[in-house]
């Protein structure tokens, strides 16, 4: 099961260093605590958006958008990989039985 | 029609599961009603997220972003099982033709 | 062109019947007016979910969680046809040059 | 790299496409502000929906609702062009191995 969890590495490490890149946006951008950080990165990369935590800058808007932008990415390559992973189990056993 | 519905067992299982963890979480963290924990998970991991039905404690919040994630793995577990569904009948048929 | 959105059709008007649906729903259960409860259902289905346009009970609640689902079934199910057409040129091409 | 990147060429185009209809949208509809007409459409059609930035009107929601049906066609879209390049791969290397 550990080498059919290795292609997730990728999208796993992406999805932690937007978490992290977003937290420090909010916090350097408009002086957000770090707990309403995380959570108001966690709700927009993820597309959940509850809304704004606490109030955002035109400049923290910008961030905001670039951040779903990014998180949207990460979330279509992590969609992708998984999908390649179900169908290379089905195309390898296809292929041996024709 | 019922042995093409098997494969989606799964998906369905682990959202009852989610719903019913996310249910139990709010109402335990922070004292939601029956109906609004039910409310607050379903528009949660679905990513609908119309807010905060009720006020969310910073525990509360780390639970809601664990239930997002959660939400969006067993979606895209959804979507690949769906698309290698379609895949495998277009699959046979064309290994069949050549 | 048209063959190829053929396989849309279906997607299409499920659709279509959802949004017809929902509206219908949030005009019975909480009386929006039409307008509201068009704006309502596409707001909700798409997992926009700018948040309640007016007041919904308990009871349209979970007629929103059930719109919620119907609405990812969908959607998942059209993904799963965009993957399936446009894999299908890729397979027909490469199983010509094998 | 740059030849993988090619297919993304396209659902890039007609996201800017998208962001660009919606600013002017939301600017001429209900007169937004360039920066909040920006911002509006950023999170509309991406379904992050943190709600109505600014009061939008009957007009505009409509206009909002064929937003959102056209951002979910050129997400799924992208997705799907995503999924079709690694599957590219994979199957060439499965065919060439048997
Ligand atoms: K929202
Ligand atoms: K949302």
């Amino acid at each position: 099961i550990w080498s059919e969890l290795k292609p997730f590495r990728a999208p796993l490490i992406l999805t932690i260093l937007i978490e992290l890149f977003g937290t420090l946006g909010y916090i350097f951008i408009d002086h957000f605590s770090l707990m309403d950080a995380i959570y108001q990165t966690g709700i927009t990369f993820t597309t959940v958006g509850f809304g704004e935590i606490a109030p955002i800058s035109p400049m923290g808007r910008l961030f905001t958008i670039f951040l779903i932008v990014a998180g949207f990415a990460v979330f279509s390559y992590a969609v992708g990989i998984l999908v390649d992973v179900i169908n290379k189990g089905r195309l390898l056993s296809l292929l041996k039985e024709n």
